[in-house]
């Protein structure tokens, strides 16, 4: 179970902040930076949070920093097919074991996405600054606590349906967007032990990560999804061979 | 959509029967040929049925059988490992289109499901011949059509819970054992425009595919997941750019 | 099992045609009868279609109606009080027992609707004439079949989020509207051996049950939703005594 | 939101009790008392434990009581009939509005369950002290927490599939009996904001709420339940008319 403290490292590519001054002058500390500040705003003293990045050894995410890692935040784009396949299985495992995974915008096409899904997470898109509104469909769910029934992100880049993800374990938002497309802005999957939620909000070169409601929803996300590493359940990887019968283990 | 006769493949590892006698017995033509002859038994003139092996080139699954294919059923074992990657993308792919997957017994461990689910798929066993119950939990499923409230396997594997999955989007059968197990044993899964049943009953060692509900679960579940290859949906693989907003479309 | 022919019966409350000529304009024969001939455009010989109404005794769904009905469509609104409590409860059973229901928009609120879903059933709504599009969220599903990927509705009333249903078993179409809300526009839900649709398209001053999309999407729902009336399951309202345990019925 | 000291609410009907003197042997003073003795064994100073039952006015669930009831446990099963509707419509609508419901073995025929549900609740059963055997199906939910991978309950009432309800928004156990028979024991369900956990064992003529598993997974379940009254959502009982569109409520 998760420490009383939670946990959190938040995973930003790092790579458009790099090179765009664009992106810069919205995040100049880096994406990863902002939403980190979010979270920490939220959750306080509730939580210990820290970041990682692409550029690092293993991409910042060792062994050693996932064993302290109760939930994940991802945000890639650019560099998805340069991750490191056994760091994707390494969180993959993880995901499996408890550790909580926010997925965050493009990262609906990261390969642990993909990889826990097992479909192709694509989806309709335009850089067009539309306005989004993000509406509750699900008010008692905790993603969701504290949220008003709708709410406007004034730019952002429109991502439509179909999305081709398995059906949510349950869903949270759904978004409209100025050019009349509709989308599953907000959807919680459980796999193995683990809670994953995938909220779509967050392109580059708009500030949605300094938006305060998509601040609460990542942070009420991160805390939803914190339950940390749990005891590998008995037929983990390898399944279990049970010689003789229940009454073995009663 | 499907064709009116529906196309079948029944793909069998057939590497046991090659090794062992006591398999051989059971299953003198291999296990694909007994599986195949159960679902024309069923499907009779509303299904053309043919059978592809692991040691056929590109394990008999060439794009030309998969262009042919409304359904392709599994069973693998003790080969899974050497499946060749391209042929489990080609699958992959072509489940996403809505070819139907009918995953049988051991084919739990195969590299397709475990790539179409995203967890490890893994669980409990054990090998002693046991009578296993299969119960009906949602009469008005497709797939259970035509079946008693409960039938008995006498000789069964045992494949016991935890399974790792998610959450089945339809439960239909759960079994009992004689050493007191449950699993979940026949669950529906919806992945992209395509329709997966995975079935645990048959074991290689015991005549399985010979009993006669078994049969008409195999057949029911072909039908079921016989949707066939579908138009790509829009944002298939590549998502889909919308530059001008949903009018353009009208 | 159904009948190879589908029997059809569309109840349509037919209160707002006799009182209001602004709808009787659009209706001249009653919105039943625009919905049936919707039904039988598509689904051709393969379905045998009636009409009922409120005011026919036992709103003409009388034992003998129901045991010649595998789906029931239901539009309401104004009279949804005023349905005696024993057809509502006659209805109820069948659906349990394998009868299909499609529920048309201000359905939402009727009692067999509620009564199956066990919650309010209550959305956000508003009468302004606005510009509806609804989107595909699950292309592979058998009542989106042969639609565009969006469809225009021209003038509706609003009807948004938060609709207060269960989670849907499958979602199938979101919809938004131009004033930006968003409503889970058709839900399929299975309960028993039945299955239900929900498709909200259709408020009586706006001629949606003549718009072409409109008519396929009812004609497929009814089409999936045709199972038709089943045996009894052997719990079926009373439960099962077992006396002596599984091998009894082997 | 839930206080910090969560408020719970054990009913049990107390006619078995006061009729049965094998009964009365094992519960001196209810069931109700010993399941409310199970909770606060689990939750200590986390829960303020009140106890009602059926002779009481109103059924001991006036107004008062359940504006302070965060979450209610239900034991029922020979006064089903004969508890007020006024009453279920009270608890019906403090579920939607996000009061936690644990249901209780016979309380799969209350009709509060039925309301809730929609379907018959019906299943099948055999009084025979049979062994029951309790398997997790989802070791990452909070209900499982801290339970064996199995639990053996020694004498139980069977209760076994076909269970008439729709499908479990999450499945977290299934058991096995000594007769062959399973049964989904363990199911959760959302609706409107609220939480409902059905949990099988418990026949009143087996010490089965003296059974230390069983009482964690009644703490859990209250626990995991626990969210407390909320704020209506806006569209509670009556709908929202919206007249202006969404620029209104930013």
């Amino acid at each position: 179970m998760a420490e009383s403290v939670l946990r959190v490292t938040v995973w930003g590519e790092n790579l458009h902040e790099q090179r765009d001054a664009a992106v810069r002058a919205i995040y100049p500390d880096g994406m990863h930076t902002t939403i980190a500040e979010g979270i920490r705003e939220h959750l306080g003293a509730g939580a210990r949070v820290r970041t990682a990045t692409f550029d690092q050894p293993e991409h910042g995410l060792t062994r050693e920093v996932l064993d302290e890692t109760d939930v994940l935040t991802w945000w890639g784009h650019i560099g998805h097919d340069r991750v490191d396949d056994r760091v994707v299985e390494r969180v993959h495992e993880r995901v499996l074991l408890g550790m909580g995974l926010v997925a965050l915008h493009s990262a609906h096409a990261s390969k642990i996405f993909g990889r826990l899904m097992g479909t192709t997470c694509m989806l309709r898109w335009r850089e067009a600054g539309e306005r989004e509104l993000v509406w509750k469909v699900n008010p008692g769910h905790p993603v969701a606590r504290g949220l008003p029934d709708v709410f406007v992100i004034p730019e952002q880049e429109m991502y439509g349906e179909y999305f081709d993800i398995p059906q949510p374990d349950e869903l949270v938002f759904i978004s409209s967007f100025s050019g009349g497309e509709v989308f599953r802005s907000g959807c919680a999957f459980r796999r193995g032990q683990g809670r994953i939620f995938y909220f779509s909000p967050g392109h580059e070169t708009h500030p949605v990560y300094h938006h305060p409601q998509v601040r609460q929803v990542i942070a009420n996300a991160v805390r939803w999804a914190g339950v940390g590493p749990q005891r590998p359940y008995p037929t983990f990887r390898t399944g279990l061979h049970s010689p003789t019968g229940w009454f073995e283990r009663s």
